[in-house]
């Protein structure tokens, strides 16, 4: 480690090499290169390299294969060939990268301390600029996990979030307008209650000023997120431009958010907490509100599902949650209205991509075997939402929510929506389902009195939802419901033989239903 | 992520890549090998490698460019071709790698539970067989900073790491002999005192049941470890047999530990907690006493150095570190003695492999440019080591040390043991020192009241050590004496020029060295 060191590396011609190494830059010097010797080099070496005015961060492989590279040249990953930016045989220099500068204000805080808002101003911008080891991004999640930061140091963290990567900008379409969103923390499968929210909340935004520009996440550790049911549907992937261009027309979208480059700080380190299943109130807190402050966002309903198996799983808990939030929002600007809601099982019928549009559109259109719970969610929170217009009065949202659904608007809107962002063949009578299934039925007679969360959305991923769309689990019963011994209680829709399997093989050692007693069916605890 | 899946992966070809990837394996797939997409395998995805009955754990980068890889082959790098022992072209078989069976236990530790003995057995299982992550591995190490393992998590985890690679085995050579040991928690520069009381305590060994084969590390983040040091003199990477024949003839040795597989866990985790700088009591605890059980040890003086810039920096923390080490010695059946020792500065003079080798022998051959803090702190350690015979009395360990050390009988054996190991060139009188210097100046009259452990071994890392042997810095005034302005502090050795100006840029911006009163000089704290 020389931390110190003067540039004294001579220039190398860049080479790039096939190798696609993710988020990690690779580049690859070979062991007889006179820089390995002079620089003290060795594999992982955290290295810097710099071409033309860019520079990236790397760690070096050392190649002992002269047939790979040439002595004198820097092979590189895609990645980091990409991001450098320059042609082939261009020069390129490179010495031992420097620490971040935010190690000692890292280490403060696994000793314990409190960190000021300029120390967590500069670990978010080191987080973002890729100047942390993985090593350094798990002991700082690690470190700010649980009860470790205070609530002043979640609003500096995530307002440093926010502040570190891009910021969506509405005011060119409307200064005055309110631009509002609707977000849930999570953990409840199904629960696709966004993509009705926008087209009801968009048809009444028309005549006020109100916009509902709707950037959502791809799935990580889920079966499906919004951005991958809405795929099956309609292109996601837009550029800012369009997005700008579908708003002012449309007054919505529905977009994935992970080309925006908002609160980029965010995505290196939900790849780091969740491997470790990590998601503590303050991490939640600030990875939640800094994307939605990055998206331009000035109003926003937050729903907090409650239940035994969903992430919160006390009222207290819930409450102190929500306070969080609160302090955090208020403190930097955005109106927030927090709703506790009913999370002991998941919403609607599908889980995975497919299975959740067909709910979603079954509601849109109004069609008999369209799945309440989801309908009645999705009504309650499109009512808050609308509630943010001042001419709304309080308690009228979902009426009106209800008379836009019902009366077809939504459905239009949504149609509108779909086709300006690019419409994709989906027949939500048939969704396009994964061709291999098999149904789990219930073991014994009684009503169902528990549905697992996150044992239902394992089996949903081991099918292969989201990466195959019509994959997943169609539940066929839901809590409450009465069943007699043998009869289906879910299907699972898999791509693959070898899915189906790890799928079926998880479900039979625990299939996630409690059949049971009907009095012991657990009270809902939520607002809704 | 599959973690239940059965094999259906087809054998690949194994090829070789020549590239090194230090401790990491890293296996390399084409992106159109039909595998990848069946296995829905991505870049980065943890895999299991299988070929003739063995097994390894390995990261996988995805190949773009067909010239490196052939579509049905696998490439693995130097060290996980080097793991999985087979030859070019013979079948393997990729899977999903399964998450680590610990990761329940890891989670619990994370979210602050008192962990069992079971559980600390599996987490140290997976971290020996390298099935943990560097994001695992960090968050174990951070999570278990700190306060948060109690001495019986301290008692399992040091267990469970002693007895998670090879236990050398002594009775062979003798059933009754105490196999003794000594030991630094390290942080002080110089301090080479091993090679002093190895040599003293082997002359006393020839008349009593006693045996010091000795296994030291190389430096990790220090300018030099005894094995470094040794290396100087000597051949120090023995395999067993080579060390089971010197110690049966001379009864000690001084050897690289490295290659003996003690405690590898402790390896793995060394190499996630140095980066961070950790190093909390019930980490050094487990780190050094493992290591020392599995090296088949009976009795250990261990030596805890207290000053402002050494590892433990008040008698307080020193105690408690203290009480730490006996209670965990005292229940896995090793004798412990552990002294607090004084750590307000370097001892010797020397600070880098060879000037540090300079140092042991001015003392073995009582030169009279020999420092007299590491004679000093060298006899006392040997006395207590040699007060582990029953026939020394208490007291009269550091009068028989220096006894053997003044009769030229010490040396006698450090030239047996030099010469059983494989002897190298080494002139004590003219060591082969970095060919390049620079002096460094006090700034003003006054006296030496502080020199600053952490900065010296900086500037001694910067100026090469401990991978050029002769580089590093040799002390020409310590604690206590009186300097004139301009007058010289210490030299800096390099091999080149580039490592130089590291090293003297550094000490321009601050020496280590504080001039002042006379006063003002701290007091000794330990009990030599």
């Amino acid at each position: 480690m020389k931390p110190e060191a003067p540039d004294v590396a001579g220039a190398l011609a860049a080479r790039r090499v096939g190798i696609d190494t993710y988020r990690e830059n690779v580049v690859f010097l070979r062991r007889d290169c006179p820089l390995v010797r002079a620089e003290g080099f060795v594999a992982l070496s955290k290295v810097e390299v710099r071409a033309a005015g860019r520079s990236i961060l790397a760690v070096l492989n050392v190649v002992d294969d002269p047939r790979l590279l040439g002595e004198c040249e820097l092979g590189l990953s895609e990645q980091a060939f990409a991001l450098l930016g320059i042609g082939e045989g261009e020069p390129v220099r490179v010495t031992h990268a420097e620490p971040p500068p935010s190690l000692a204000a890292l280490k403060r805080k696994i000793a314990g301390h409190r960190l000021s808002r300029d120390e967590l101003a500069a670990i978010v911008r080191d987080i973002a600029g890729r100047r942390y080891s993985k090593i350094e991004l798990a002991a700082f999640v690690v470190a700010t996990n649980q009860f470790e930061l205070d609530r002043d140091e979640v609003l500096h963290l995530t307002a440093a979030m926010a502040a570190a990567g891009r910021r969506l900008d509405w005011r060119a379409l409307d200064p005055a307008a309110l631009v509002v969103d609707k977000h849930c923390i999570g953990g409840i499968p199904g629960n696709r209650t966004s993509m009705i929210v926008v087209p009801i909340v968009a048809v009444h935004a028309q005549r006020c000023g109100m916009l509902m520009p709707k950037t959502s996440s791809r799935a990580i550790t889920s079966p499906a997120g919004t951005a991958d049911t809405m795929a099956c549907l309609a292109a996601v992937e837009l550029p800012f431009e369009r997005m700008q261009a579908i708003v002012r027309e449309q007054r919505a979208c529905l977009a994935w958010g992970g080309r925006a480059q908002l609160s980029p700080a965010d995505d290196v380190l939900i790849s780091v907490s969740r491997p470790l299943s990590l998601d503590s109130p303050g991490q939640m807190v600030a990875s939640i509100l800094s994307k939605k402050i990055a998206a331009g966002s000035s109003h926003l309903v937050l729903d907090i599902p409650l239940g035994p198996t969903a992430k919160v799983r006390d009222m207290a808990s819930a409450q102190r949650l929500k306070k969080l939030f609160e302090y955090v929002a208020q403190r930097l600007g955005l109106a927030l209205d927090a709703v506790i809601t009913d999370g002991r099982q998941p919403i609607g019928r599908g889980i995975g991509p497919a299975l959740e549009a067909r709910d979603v559109m079954q509601v849109l259109h109004g069609d008999a075997a369209a799945p309440q719970d989801l309908r009645e969610k999705a009504l309650r929170l499109a009512g808050r939402v609308l509630e943010f217009d001042p001419a709304v009065r309080g308690g009228d949202g979902v009426k009106l929510a209800t008379e836009i659904l019902d009366s077809g608007r939504a459905l239009a809107k949504m149609r509108a929506i779909v086709d300006a962002q690019g419409a994709r063949a989906f027949d939500w009578r048939a969704p396009p389902l994964g061709r291999l299934s098999h149904v789990v039925e219930a073991p014994a007679d009684g009503t169902v009195i528990g549905i697992d969360c996150e044992r239902l959305a394992r089996i949903a991923r081991l099918a292969g939802a989201p990466q195959t769309p019509g994959a997943g689990v169609d539940l066929l019963r839901k809590l409450g419901e009465a069943v007699v011994r043998g009869e289906p209680l879910y299907r699972i829709h898999a791509g693959s033989a070898a899915e189906l399997q790890f799928a079926r093989e998880v479900a039979e050692r625990a299939s996630g239903f409690t059949i049971g007693d009907a009095d012991n069916l657990p009270a809902p605890a939520g607002e809704f």
